[in-house]
């Protein structure tokens, strides 16, 4: 089979991890796998580099600084491969260009445009284990060097493994797999085996911080079979991300989430006229301000009431933004003291009383629920920020995660 | 005017050094030069990849080291060129690849093929400041990253002034140009202006570190005007390194130069028998020992005296290789206690008593010389150690070299 696979900073952090890497590829290969592997910079090189840069240029030329940070991958690709060579597995080093990786010109934030595979395929024929620097490709227009942005690395293996229809790709960081829940919070969390691409979206938004989404949605349109996994315990296998139909048994839920990054800015005796939500979200929007949950409750005199949520790090952003609309209403205020808890999971489009069931377990818990918010496979609810991990356990509990 | 600048490790040792190298380019810049710089990686970087890469195998694969060593000098170029743009000038960086050097296929010592001047063209066309990474091309074969060995920096600025007929091609290190003799010696050395490359070539074989043969082979046969100059002291004109025929006023004798790395090999009572000389450098070559001066003496009873020098560092190998000629001679000795003093100067060719000038000079010290080497433009002269700066300073006088 061909197997993807990729380790991030921490994971080749240093030569003792390079050797460990080696270790975990070594296995596959004497099963006798195909293997591309594609590695990040040793942790903490990449932000050397940009301290060096920002030393120089608080804005540096983007170009540039893409030729300055494609080297921290350069460099462990090479000495993954000089491992594996001297270990006696046949490997050869590849930078993104070498990977026939074409991306689009935006320098620091580019897109993958196309992969040319015929350097891979050819590695490949020959046995040979291919070593890829991630998070960098080629500028479609003028050949030099671009990188991918956040992320960029995860998004080179699953589009490596995209273009190349490997079996699998297998994205290594130092958590062993996709958790019911966070364990710190409840410890009775358990692993899932397996997710499928819109509950593994959800999470992540919601924020779980293992994958992200821009390579969870290329996977799920590449139709890639996505694996997370721990490099510091490679005997563990991980959560498959996948298409739901790959997963037999469904869930009713998957897994609980809880984002404690989050404000509840309330708008309270707004004047009913017509075009006022409109004009608010809009120019939130012009702010770069990511709306999150919005409710509108009806009150009397033709006044509404607004709650909507923001991510606390854009409070002052969005205050300035709500100056402009002062006169609109009667008060405005902001409540930093909210998270917000989700369940998600797939098998509730199919299922009732799934949302009952949740509000029911809070309310057992005196939790009142300041915002509701439903998708096709997602409930949020806003609450004091105080019942967190309470809201969390007892969630857990009721939809028995642990079983 | 075309200028190309090469800056070594130590003129890029740190930011603050950087931002130095920056200062000296703008300078050219504002005077309406186009420029070409070749950069070495940051001091240090290369010997920590090398560490790295002796942690995995005492003999890393060689195309890997050459992707992993050619990281350094492609973070410097991004850097330089980061620190330029924010300050105005126009600049781009360029790997080695991106500059067209393409070369041979061996890995860690590839020799430069040939220059597609394309890009560098282009940029200059446009006028902008070319930041190349030093030390690096491309297999001609399969396109893969090669480095060229020691002195691969000089080398690039060497051969890409040769491609671009450059009309100058400055050296920058930490010493302001090339003496006429050490001045940690003889502290009324004088800096030359000018030297013609033989002499040169003459001077570095002979222990003056400043610039490498194989840079100033390349000079001479492409007709680069070299110019080794400091980047510490950059208001220094430094020293110009050309064609014989460009130095109107050629002294007779340029610079006294100083080898104290050499041993004496001394072989008494050898049998007169044919091929005898022959079968021991032979020998020698065989192990890789580069014997330099050689004179034979011949005595009584058909018996010679053979008397050559070896590098120090190989006297250990040299021993061995004489064990299988001990039954050839009556002994053999070694004397690590002497050095070797040169005296160089394109002049001599055309002038007499300038060696009889050299052994009036040492015989008024009472200064033995042991063995006599003479060429065109070098009368070498091996004598005890514990003369070296005496002879140094005495031959300097003579030949009125402070002058």
């Amino acid at each position: 089979m061909l197997r993807v696979l990729k380790f991030g900073g921490t994971s080749v952090g240093s030569l003792e991890r390079i050797q460990n890497v080696a270790n975990i590829i070594k296995k596959f290969k004497d099963q006798g796998d195909h293997l591309v592997v594609v590695v990040s910079a040793m942790s903490g090189e990449t932000n050397k580099l940009i301290e060096y840069a920002e030393h120089f240029s608080k804005t540096p030329n983007e170009a540039e600084l893409d030729m300055l940070l494609s080297s921290g991958e350069r460099v462990t690709s090479a000495l993954l491969s000089i491992a594996l060579n001297e270990q006696g597995y046949s490997a050869t080093s590849m930078s993104g260009r070498e990977a026939g990786i074409i991306t689009t010109t935006e320098h620091t934030y580019a897109r993958i445009e196309k992969i040319d595979t015929t350097s891979m395929d050819k590695a490949i024929e020959q046995n040979k284990i291919i070593i890829v620097a991630g998070f960098q490709g080629v500028n479609i227009q003028n050949g030099r060097v671009t990188t991918l942005g956040r992320g960029g690395s995860d998004l080179t293996a699953v589009a490596l493994a995209g273009a190349l229809k490997a079996d699998l790709c297998e994205i290594y960081t130092d958590v062993d797999g996709i958790y019911t829940t966070d364990p710190r919070i409840e410890p009775k969390a358990k692993k899932l085996e397996k997710i499928s691409y819109d509950e593994m979206l959800e999470l992540a938004s919601l924020g779980a911080k293992v994958l992200q989404n821009r390579s969870v949605e290329m996977a799920k349109k590449l139709n890639v079979n996505l694996v997370s996994r721990s490099s510091f315990s490679p005997e563990i296998e991980g959560t498959l991300i996948t298409k739901e139909e790959n997963i037999m048994e469904q869930p009713v839920v998957s897994g609980i989430a809880l984002d404690r990054n989050q404000t509840r800015v309330g708008m309270y005796g707004v004047i009913d006229k017509p075009g006022i939500a409109s004009s608010i979200f809009t120019a939130l929007a012009d702010a770069n301000i990511n709306v999150d949950m919005i409710v509108q409750t009806i009150g009397t005199d033709n006044k509404t009431n607004l709650d909507f949520t923001i991510p606390s790090g854009d409070l002052e952003k969005t205050k300035k933004v709500m100056q402009n609309f002062t006169n609109d209403s009667e008060n405005i205020d902001y409540n930093d003291a909210i998270c917000k808890v989700s369940i998600v999971g797939v098998g509730m489009k199919s299922h009732t009383g799934v949302a009952s069931k949740a509000f029911t377990a809070l309310a057992n818990e005196g939790i009142n629920i300041r915002i509701i918010s439903t998708s096709e496979i997602k409930i949020s609810m806003i609450i004091e920020e105080k019942y967190a991990e309470l809201a969390v356990r007892s969630l857990h509990d009721a939809y028995q995660l642990d079983q």
